[in-house]
């Protein structure tokens, strides 16, 4: 990672750039020089020297083929994928049930150019990831977004009601969702569902209905104990996708691996708009050496949900400028969305000055704080206090 | 890579896959297990090694940073890319001139999401890579492909027609193409970039022309002395574009990474485009590995280089079983393309029945094959022999 600021993009005078994109930025959170970096939830945590010894083995051993085009299919990844959740949730599934590519932004963009684009419309309910609509946006799918209730929480009255009434293509639950941290019982997934099975999709075959239903649980490893996954539905929902990352549990943002677990039928649409050799053999070889420390690696993700467990704690227990205690929203994510503040831009900064990155994002007066390592939640903690002693 | 055939497609029964993808197989090459592998172009000699070391160094370094983003705009590898091409070209070009992804097809992608889509057109010359139809089809942009003449070369006035009756936002010219290996005189593109300068493309400001043109040199490293690149057109022409890739020149087809130069601001219109990440820390460390030994891969370049004229001087030599010469389409890539057969299938078949895999791919009549190592193209030219005895 470098934390010189972005280039400032240039105006593209003259060039066709499409009329949708001409004022966008590209997306991307403030890379800034700071000592501590709470702000894109990544795992504090550097791999161990086994792991990365582990990674450069298999990477060596791909490069001797490097001239090669790698395996399309990428099945040997896909069976330790499917291994790794069986064990992670207790379901069986079969490598073929798995897709992987750079990134779950990338499987996303999948998804939506498989079951989204023209004509067609995805929907979600926000406060939700920022991503989404880039998503959409990218796949000329329409966007729609319905409101979470004031808890975070998805009322499934009301997110049926957004689905009978938009008759989407995709559905996008974040579980937990992001920045609020918020699970959703398998009973809110299974009313969607359901709702989501009697969608008349654009475009679709005369008397063909279902939408699909994807759960994106990048940080389904940080969930507290007797949360489920919805991984559990899996085998009586073929619309059903249910997106995972390497990003967060494996401390492994830089390698880009995003995957999913899904009926074979749904994977293997995606097999038809996914551009071939789309994930290297460079990508599948490091992801399956970090998926040989899956122990180790899960030991730290444990560690990391006691401490965000008592982040939570501490902060509920504080007192904010205003006078009233600081609120948390419930989080089974390694993040925790804080606050209210009148002034969140002001917090923000006051930590930024002291050397803390957090993330000025969701709904206004909320700030989202990435778990890190005790020393950094420590910082964290000293900077907050100062700050909102100065604004109190 | 693997050599099973790639599993059947499930119908995606029930599920609302787009209709124009309804029908649609997964792209590729068959994967079939043979001894010699001339279809696909890859480079026959694998990283050597030092280079091996190399790489696993600088992805070891990599991995012990893995559990952070990577860096979202490469400058690293993007500078170093830069300068390779200016040793290579003798074209100087600036860090922010280039840009990168997981294969010249996410490359390509990028260009199309920011430049076509819905209500604009792409434009190539057929015959030319089979794949770009895919990117438009992924892009929703409408694809029309004029003809190239009779010896492969793109014909100005020919092109200049086609471009002026359809005003296409994107003009894709290979050069060298594949599958012909035919490279593009400049004046040619020229001309096209004259015709694209006065496009009217949809949706652009009022009173703004200009279409981009995009030459694919992924193939360039193989060009004949005296052959020059269209980087040279780069410093007066903001609207074109130069992709490279590392497949094949750098024997890194494993790799995934496609690269392109323009101007500034055609790459920061990409910016908006890609997906935050795209590059992985382990693929830019790799990159950047095998940049370090330019050198000693460009060497085997230029030994493959005289293989093909070698190849190509033994082919036009050949009776096929028509009782006439083979003829052989001038090419400056690792490739050639020969014929011409009244069943080509029937000479695919025999080759691969004596374990030579090539490509039956291009005009009726003709196939491909891949210059391989020495004693490849021995085992290559012993079975055609064969071959077209028994169907003398």
């Amino acid at each position: 990672m470098t934390t010189q600021p972005a280039p400032a993009r240039q105006p593209a005078a003259g060039l066709p750039l499409r009329p949708e994109l001409a004022h966008e930025e590209p997306y991307g959170a403030p890379q800034l020089d700071v000592p501590v970096l709470l702000n894109v939830n990544e795992n504090p945590y550097a791999p161990s020297e086994d792991v990365v010894a582990t990674i450069a083995a298999e990477v060596a051993a791909a490069a001797r083929g490097l001239n090669r085009y790698p395996d399309r299919d990428f099945l040997a990844l896909r069976a330790d994928l499917a291994g790794y959740l069986g064990r992670e949730s207790g379901v069986a599934l079969e490598a073929e049930q798995l897709w992987a590519a750079n990134g779950s932004n990338e499987v996303m963009l999948h998804l939506l150019q498989a079951f989204g684009g023209p004509g067609r419309t995805a929907v979600s309910f926000a406060p939700t990831y920022s991503m989404y609509p880039e998503y959409a946006r990218d796949t000329h799918t329409r966007w729609v977004t319905g409101r979470r209730a004031a808890d975070f929480t998805v009322d499934v009255d009301a997110a049926v009601a957004v689905i009978e009434a938009e008759q989407p293509a995709v559905i996008l639950l974040a579980s937990p969702n992001n920045p609020t941290g918020t699970a959703l019982p398998l009973d809110t997934v299974r009313a969607v569902l359901d709702a989501a099975a009697r969608v008349q999709v654009p475009q679709a075959p005369a008397g063909q209905r279902g939408a699909v239903v994807v759960v994106d649980e990048a940080y389904a490893e940080f969930r507290r104990e007797g949360t489920p996954s919805a991984l559990e539905l899996l085998a009586d929902h073929p619309h059903l996708a249910v997106t995972r990352t390497m990003s967060k549990a494996f401390s492994a943002a830089g390698l880009r691996l995003g995957y999913l677990a899904a009926s074979r039928e749904l994977v293997d649409a995606l097999r038809v708009v996914r551009l071939p050799y789309h994930l290297s053999a460079v990508t599948q070889a490091a992801a399956r050496g970090a998926l040989q420390h899956t122990g180790s690696l899960l030991a730290q993700v444990d560690a990391l949900r006691a401490e965000r467990d008592e982040l939570v704690t501490w902060l509920r227990a504080q007192t904010g400028p205003s006078g009233a205690r600081l609120v948390v929203a419930d989080t089974d994510a390694n993040f925790a969305l804080f606050g209210t503040f009148a002034d969140r831009h002001a917090v923000w900064q006051g930590l930024l000055d002291r050397g803390v990155l957090v993330r000025e994002v969701g709904p206004d007066g909320w700030l989202r704080v990435s778990v890190g390592t005790p020393a950094e939640t420590a910082r964290f903690k000293e900077a907050l206090l100062e700050v909102m002693g100065d604004l109190a």
